[in-house]
Order: structure tokens, then sequence, then C-alpha cells
């Protein structure tokens, strides 16, 4: 609503100083190289150096395509959105951080003063800068300058790789909240890809009792089969709302969450949640999508949709940093920041193995 | 979940009198004839006298159709599930209804020990019987037996034409409690058929500060306009959203209620809601729908879907009753029930000027 | 959370000239003064020429007592935040306002930054600066500055005077949002002084059927006895809770506000609730109260508490140029500046017909 | 609302056979002794033979007592509401359960037609009929009838122990469905009885990423030391308010339950929810509660009153099926039926270090 001088989202102010940063030139070209570094911090900033960043399915779609739907890259950007690292600096008036903190990073910072973030949804706010999606850059670059107040600590029982993963967590975390389970709802999420799991562990430690988790893809259903709790289900075999109508004496999932992105998913799902149900449309399908209107109303299913997250971070933290969830085996491999290149195409390939590739600017210590 | 021999919803016991009733015999043939008049109320029932009975869309679609969707008339069948009356007989154990109450009934009874009902949304208890809904008879016969809880005592306030209309109003208030309004929020409905309007009354009267209705057709408007608080658009010269947005700063309205059932207004309607808005489906499209999931994300829209109603009932009566609604000019025509066919006819014919029609078995005092 | 030296919501800046104030210079004693006038706005501000303030009983407290709870005044203080006036002046990066736009403010502004401020909760953000609570000035001066997002435009139907009765209904319908009413319910409020009327219009507004308003004072009644849906309940010869379950069947109101702020009105009301419902704890006692939580339990009542509000004064300002809310009437008197000592002392009695007392810097048309 | 002879929650049916049953003869006597048995169960009912029955404090109460509030013990009545067992006949109708089925009760049954039964929230409907609650017998008995609704079979992952541990379990279920937790909240339980500990695990597998339980008795806590994510308090040298704020950023927890049921415990508790947060009223007072309402409205704390439970009882036993959760071990002692008197001493005594006694009538094998 109002846009001031004395801006609260200000653009990092750089320094005569280089550093290194991953950088998609144009489309299909991606290369590290040195850029300005940030400089001190302005009030209410923290300057963090990068750990640990993974590729998200975002990062390889601009570099594939050169562009999300009405975001068109037009220069050079700097990638990354899930990162991690060390506090190195911090501005006037920032009390909760201190230099050395072990932090991950809020990757959208929304205009404080709006209407939606003065509404406490600051994710649909319009004016969001989030990193990576043009014109802002990202975080894979030695150093960054952030907002404290979208910086967080991490509690030593999360390491760096864990602190990168805070961010598709709190995908599926935002996706649980706005399906208000109560404690011990049986839940089904489709898609068993870094959301699906993500959104599938949120649901386990947000209430659920137990997550059917379906996928055509039996490799995928097999990263989870360790995880008690979470029931893989084959859906190139078995049909999902049948597997749970007979477990549940015929009433079904009372929270059903598409996570696999598939425009075709919606043909099958109508039928799948218990009456008075909620379907949560957490993958984004890049073409519109048929509704099967009466047959959602004969359940009067509420339907509800997720875009990135709002008030989940520190809450995604603490979950993770709990007993009941590990997101550490979700990290398929680890690249130095100089093979990045490679990264990015081993994420362009899609393994159905591959959950998350990530990258590190740490020499030594992994973790 | 459990179906007993004591059933909580039996048949009609019937005697051997004979009463008149406007039975569909078949796709296209109405007659009203001589039926078997029922017999006393069991414990827990009630038996009325009808006195006013609505002519619905689904009514006329029976008609004209022969079927709605899965429910396919087999054989005959008395009309109507929009009905006002009189107490004539109360069974045992009914303490809150006597003999000479004026009263409108709730036309679908579900199973009570359902888990459906437990959780208090028997309205998607799949074993609802509900009235004139094949193979259930309706309530155009001079005399029903009804369970007591399922009738609700009109307040001084509402003629039996008022009754009669607290069916549609239902739909129009569960629709409304769905969307979980906040009071003074700025709402839309496209839509200003019976259904349509019923919403905007209820969303009014339910928070609303003032209710934008669109439709294509002028004269559909008219019949709002002296309603104050509800602002007619003309949706073939404006568009809804833009008008809105004006109006708001930009914001939208918190809430938009589909109650055209057109399959085509899903084309448009994305970005009308406020960001953080719900849209609410209380038409039931015939075909399936195309979902712009992407435009709801992006707002994080939340989708409530609304199937006849629960638990509204006796706020219906009461906000009906209340200084903000006047239900009384809806009705455009009533017939005497010897007119049924030609009533019935009417009501196929589809006017654009015809909001509610309805049917007495009243000789003489209308009200 | 954070605490920067762009800080965005900063002191007034001032400028060499003056103007007149009401200025309660120490406990019992209030003068009409020359103070210095505010400078330009700074960027995101706009400087408001007020028009009318209301004289709210906390303004009274603080002459009267020198302190609220832990709030002492202990330097000299502009009075009054229940303001509406017209923009003189408009910072820069302001686009919804305009000079010469009439408004009305909120008077409370939170670190924007802040976590309550990130959840939507802005108003229990222990950093809010609220007009007239020490050690911050109100806005009974010819001039403020404001923040622009907590600057609203009044609609043509809202007078000036209506305008500064939006921070008191703000109250009522922050007590009504949290109640989360369902449209048709039955709603009872306790307390007839200017919050229980202010709380009964937003909740017939909000969604009520009726409102019952009970008062120990009948004089407090007649004030509201011509507003249709409001039903006044003297206290002092009927019981609430019974009428109330006279005429719902026994069921009682499903919100009952507490509005006197007499701690001992807790003696008698928790068998006014139906089951299952909510006590809305607006009126602030001033001594702890005593809960039959046995009685609360046994009904499962929610309770709800209101500290001002938040995210609810655009609403207010909507609802209120609606077609069902009149706030004008609840003037009882309106005096020129020149005559604050005497409206101060005249509010320090305490009236029982005096609902709310209004100063105005405008020297001819009142409006 | 509507009370029939086709009562759908007839007294039990009797046989000339006879059973043992454990009877509250008066207060202060309990005997075993030979009942009726009952006879063949009616349409929608099974009948029960009793594995494994749990001692609650309100059946010791009424054993030490002889009532509880307005129930007041005045002929013998059989003990017991915890209970668990296996099928042994089928009434007509039921289709959900057969002979031979392990199942666990529910042991309150309403009037499923009340008001508050169509609204969901059966648990607060005035005719609730409740096992050991006077004038109703109880189900420490060989052999009950049960309404099959009521009924729910165990999984095979439940022994009959575990399930006699449902009923309690879901007065935690109740509070944390109610405390509408988000995934990740910091949750905080006062009192670490059965109650305490059993929200404790029900808020912990129902969202919160950890849980702080306090308690002035240090051997309870030493119950909860080894489950992950509970976190002991100290209360007799830790200010718990102060703990949580230590731990989260001065922030606090979003839920506080008070399970203690100690009406002093009310005097410290007001500065520990966070802002925005709730407190659950869990815990039965005996006598009125003192609440600093303006402490309450400063942070807008919602309070939530809990009173038994109302369709949690299948996510009870889901969630306690599933990994998060170990009911066995709160299991204290078991004692065979023939040692009942000596088994509700033994409850009488109140010794910290039992948390919950129960009673079995298997010979042989305790599972």
């Amino acid at each position: 609503m109002t846009d001031t001088t004395t801006s609260p989202t200000p653009g990092p102010a750089t320094s005569s100083e280089k550093m290194r940063a991953v950088v998609l030139q144009e489309k299909g070209r991606i290369t590290v190289e040195e850029v300005a570094r940030p400089g001190d911090p302005d009030p209410g900033e923290v300057r963090i150096a990068m750990h640990t960043v993974g590729i998200c399915g975002s990062d390889v779609h601009y570099y594939t395509h050169g562009a999300i739907g009405d975001f068109v890259l037009e220069e050079p950007m700097i990638l990354g959105h899930e990162g991690s690292g060390t506090v190195v600096a911090v501005g006037q008036g920032v009390d909760h951080l201190q230099v050395g903190d072990r932090v991950c990073m809020e990757p959208g910072i929304p205009d404080p003063r709006s209407r939606a973030s003065r509404e406490g949804i600051y994710n649909v706010d319009p004016s969001v800068r989030f990193w990576a999606t043009p014109p802002y850059d990202g975080c894979l670059a030695e150093e960054v300058l952030h907002p404290a107040e979208y910086t967080y600590r991490l509690p030593e029982e999360l390491s760096f790789a864990e602190g990168a993963l805070i961010e598709p967590f709190a995908v599926g975390m935002q996706a649980v909240t706005k399906a208000r389970l109560r404690p011990g709802d049986i839940v089904a999420v489709i898609g068993c890809g870094t959301i699906g799991i993500m959104t599938a562990i949120a649901a386990l430690n947000g209430g659920a009792a137990r997550v059917y988790v379906s996928d055509l893809a039996h490799e995928k259903l097999e990263l989870i089969e360790d995880i008690p709790g979470l029931v893989p289900v084959d859906a190139s075999t078995e049909n999902l709302g049948e597997r749970i109508r007979r477990d549940t004496g015929g009433w079904g999932p009372q929270a059903l969450f598409e996570a696999s992105g598939a425009a075709g998913a919606y043909a099958s799902i109508w039928d799948v949640p218990a009456p008075g149900g909620v379907l949560v449309v957490v993958g984004m399908p890049t073409r519109p999508v048929t509704f099967d209107t009466t047959k959602a109303q004969v359940r009067e299913l509420r339907i509800e949709t997720v875009f990135r997250y709002a008030n989940v971070y520190q809450k995604a933290i603490d979950l993770a940093a709990g007993p009941g969830v590990n997101l550490a085996p979700l990290v398929t491999e680890t690249f130095p920041i100089s093979e990045a290149v490679a990264a990015f195409d081993r994420g362009a390939e899609g393994r159905p193995t591959d959950t998350k590739l990530q990258l590190t600017f740490a020499t030594s210590d992994p973790a």
C-alpha cells in the first residue's frame, strides 16, 4: 500500500570486493563466477556466509526454460533460495542474532506495511521479493544480506544440510497448516517427490495418525518405505481411494494433498476424501485443471490452495528438530560449488531416485 | 453405520383415507390425484397439514427430464420439498410442538447414527432421505408425516409463504456459513436467480457490508435493485472483478459465491476474490468445470462447496424473522393446488422475471 | 524483534508554528493550549487536520486518576484517540490518499516487523504506540501526523462525527469477529454503555438474527429500544439467561458478550450461553474475576478475550456505511474545542444517558 | 429434543443368568458380586465380554465420596468406564462389527436426535448416559450391551490394556483438538497425572514440536523423562513461563493446557501463553477459579474448556496405533477382578508414582 524511501527491504549494498556466485546467464547457461560482494548490513539486516543451498525444481526450470509463467529471466540472475549459513555481520537494531549463529533464511520478503502483511498472509502480498525469482538474485553466493526477521537460528539438532531443507519443508508445513488437521486424522498425499514427501512428513508430525503416499513410480515410494506412519501406495497397481476406504470402514481420508502437480491427477481424486474432508492443492499444475464440482459438492469438500508459506518457518524448524522428523536422508547428493553446472544438469535429468540435490560452499565439514 | 429395525426415519404409515397430492407420474406428466392419507404419527413424529409449497428447479427438472444425475424416477413420486403448514397430530415424546403450530420442515432426514450425523454434517450422510428425490415422496400433498426434530415452528413474523421459502434460503445460509465471513466483509455473488438472491440476502445479513450481485440478464437484476446493500452489476457490460477492485482500493471481495451454476462462469472468476479470499461453489454445474489452480494458488484462495444444509434451518428462520430480511417479495406468483400442472409448466418456461412460484392448499387466506 | 534507525513509526516531526491542543497536564488538570505544530509528513505518512474527536472512558480515566494500570502519566500528554479529519499533506510514497480526503485513523501503530504483526495480530504487539496512552500524545490537536496505512478514507455516507465513532465501533467489531458468529445466531450483550451498544450493533450486522442487551440501568436501555433487532432486557427485573432460553426452546444464545466490565457480572453468566457457545470478554474488569470453570466445561464454552482490534477498521467503516448501521444517534452532545474542559468534566460525571461526547475543531459545519 | 418409545439408547435387556461385576454399594463399600447378565443385543447393539477396565479418578471419587458434584450415588452402581473387550453377540443391522472383534467402547451415549448431537457436539447433550455416572451402571462386569456405533474395533497394534486407555487418551485428544494447534507449535501442559500425560502425548502427536510438562512432584515427571519431545519442568524449582520464553525468543507457547485441576494453578499462568495463544481448561477444579482477565486480554488469549470428548475416539485409536504413541507404559499395575477392592483402595491412596491402575477379567493372557 505504501512505498517509502526508507524502504524496509532495500536492495543489497555492495562492496568493491568480489565473491563467487552461481549465475544463470540466460536460458540454458549457468556460470560460477565472481560478482560484487555485499557490503555492510543496513539496520535490521544481517550478512550471512552461505554454507549449503538446495536446488529446487524452480531453479532447474529457470535454467531449462528461462521463465516460469509470467516471471521471465531478462538479465543474469543468481540462483538458489533454499539456503543455510552463518551470520558474519549484524546490522543496527538486530538483537536476536549474533555473529557466528548458524541460520537458515526465509527467501520471500514482503512489504511489511501492505494489507496482506498486516492480515498475516504476507505470502500473497503482490510486492514480495523472492530469491531467484526474476528480477531478484538468489542466495547461491558466498555471502548474502537479509532482513534479520526472516533469518532464523538453527538449533543444534539441525545440520546446515537440514537447514537448507527447511524451505521445501515449509511448503509442506503450509499445506498441512491450511488443511487444519485434527489430531488422529487419516491423510493421503498424491506424489512422492520432494514436496510430496515434505508434505507427508509435515502431516504425520502435524497431527495425522498415518499418511498414505501414492505415486506411479515405485522407485520414489522406496524412499519412504522405512518411515513409520507413511504408507506407500503404488498408484500403478492400486486405487488410492479404494485402499483407504477399505482401511477406514468406508469413510476415507479427512485430507488429501495433491502434490504431484500433474493436471491429470485431478481426474480420479474426487471420491477419495471423506465427506466433509479437504483437498489441498500443493503442486502447481502448468495448465488449468478439470474439477468435478458435483462430486466435490456431494461430499461438501473444502479445497485449499497453497502458495509458498507464511508464519511457518520457525514452526518448521522446531518440528524438524523434534523427535519425529529426520530430513537428512532426503538429500540424495551434495556437490561442491565448483560443480554447480554439473549439479544443475543432474537436476535437469529428473531422476526418479533423486530427492534433493544440494550445493555447498564448505570445503571440509559437510554438516 | 448402523441399520436397525427400530429405524429412526420410518416410511410413513398410511390410513385408508384419501387426500390430494401432486404426483409426477413419469417424465413430462404430472397429475393432481387422490393418494393414501398418512396415518398417525409414530413416536417422535408429527403430522402436518400442508399450506404452501414452493416449486424448486429440481422439481421442474424431474418433470422435464425424469432424472437428476444418478437419481432417476422409476415410479410415480409426489413432488415438492419447500413446504410450510400446520401441525395436526403429534407423536409420543414430542414436546416442542403442539397441534396448531405453524411450521416449516427440513426436507432431508439423515440416519442419526451415521458417522456424518455424529460429526454434525448430516447433509453429507449418504443415507439421507430427501423429499421428492427418487424414490422418496415429497410434500406436495394435503398432509405429511415428518420427524419432529426436523419440523420448525414459524414465528409470527413469518407467513406460510415465507415459511416455504426457508428451504431455498437455507441453501444461501449454508453457503454463507461455509464462507466464514468476518463482519464487514465485501462480498460478491454471481447469478441473480433464486439461489443467488437467497445467498446475497444471507450474506448481507450474515455479516457482509455490501454484496455485489452480477448477472447477464438485466431483468433479474431489477428484482434486487431496491434492496439496500445489494449492488447489481450487469455482467453484460461491466467486469465484476474490476468493479469491486475499483471500489476497494484494488483489494477485491473477501468472498465470491458462484450461484449461477454455469460452468462457463468459472472462466473469468479467478482474479475476483481478494488475496486469501474464498470462492464458494453454490450452483451445481451440470458438467465438470475448469479451475485455474495457479491463479487460485497465487492468491491462496480457499474454495468451499455447498450441498444442501446442516444445522442452519433454525438460524435461517431466526434471520428471516429479523429486521434485515424480507423474503416475501421473492414470490412471483402463487397457484392453487388445482393449477399445479400449469404452475409446473410455467416453471419449465424459465422466465427470467420469475423468482419463486408457489402452490397453496389454502382455499382462502393466502398467508 | 527488530529495532532499526529507519524506524517505521517515527515520532512526529515538528515545525516552528503553533496549534491548539487539549493537554492533560497532570491528574485532574486539562488545558487547551498552544503546542508545536507538526512538520511535513515523512515518507509513508500523512498530516491530518482534525475535525472531530470522541471522548473515551480511558481519556476520562487518565484525567481523573492519572493512570490506567501500568500506564502512568509522567509528563503532559495530548488526549484523544477517536478522531476524524481531513488530509492536508501527503508524504512520499503514499498513493491511496490525497489532500482533501476525509479520513479517520486507527490510533495504535505497531512495529510492522514484530512477530505479532507478521502473524496478523498486531494489536497484541507489545511495542504498539497508541494515541493518548503514556508516553504517546493523542489526536486532540489541530493537526497530527499519522502513517498512511492506518489512515482510512471516509465514504460519503459517513460524517466526521461518525468517522470519530469508528474507533469504539471497531472494538465491537473485534469482539464480534472473535466470536466467529454463524449467520442467524442468537446473541446477548451484557452492558448497554458505548461499548455494549457498539458490540450489539456489530453483532446484529455481523450475522446475528437478534441481540439481547441487558443492563441494570433502564435509562441506558431506552437508547436502543428503537433499534430493530436489539432486544432490551432490564437486568434489575428479568434474568437474561431464563429469558433467552424461553425464547429459544431452552437452548440459549450462541454468543454472550460481557461488555459491562463489572467483575460482579461474572457471578451469574455461566448458564447463559448455549452448549458449545462462546463468551467474549470485551469489558475490562479492574480486578480479577471469578470463573466457574465447571459450569463452563459442562457446556464446553469457548472464551475469547478482546484487546482493541486488528484488521477490522476498514470493515468497520464499510459496515457503518451500509444499510443496517446508523452510528450518528450515539453522539449525545458535541462541544467546541474551547469547551474541552467542560466536556471532560461532563464525561467524568458518568451520566447514564450520555453515550458518546465529542469535541470538534470545526467552527461552522458540524458534519 | 425428542423422546420416543423406540428409544435409540434403551437400558440393557437382562437374562436370567448371572455374572460377576464390581459394584459400588454405597460410599466406601465396593463388592465383587453376581448380577444379572445382559440378554441379547437389541438392533444396533452389540454384547461385549469385558477384558480390561481402567480405574479412573472419578471411579475412586465415587468410592470415597459417594458423589461428584450434582451426581449422587443413590443406589448400588457398577463402576468403570474405561473398558476393552471382545464382541460376543451382534444385534440386527450392525454391519461393521463381528463376533470375536476386539473392541473398546465410548462410555457416553447421547440422544442422537438432540440438538447438540445434530450439531456434532454430542458430549454436551444434557441427556447423555455415561457409564458409572449415577444412575447408570458402568462396564466393570463380565459382559455389557452397547450401541454398535460407539463400539470401536481395536487394530492389532493395540492390546486390551491399551484399548482400555483409549478413554483417558480421548480426553487429551479432545483437549488438543479444541486447542486447534498448528503444526510445529510449542505447547505446555500443567500437571503430570494421567490426564496431563495423555494431553501431552496427544499434543506431541497432534502437531506440537515439543511439549513442556510441569508438575510440583518430581516423581511424576520421571514417568515422562524418556519420552522424546516431552520436556519435564519441575515447578518447585523452575518458572514454566520464564523457561519457555527463554527457549522461544521471548514469545512463549502457543497453547497451555491446565491439566492439574488445581484451582491454585490459575494464579500464575496468565503470562505463560504467547500473544494470541490459547489456554485449554482440561482439569476440573472443584471450586471456582480466579481469572486475570486483564492479563488475558492484553494477549488476547482464547480459552477453551473441555468436557469428555466427541468424535475423537476413532482418531484416538488411530493415533495410538501409530508410530509416535506408546500408551502401554502408563499402566502401573493390573489387578485381577477378584482383587478389585484392593485395587480401588490402592487408587484411593493416590500414590504419585501410580499413573493408571487396571482391572482385568482375563485369567491368563493379559494382553
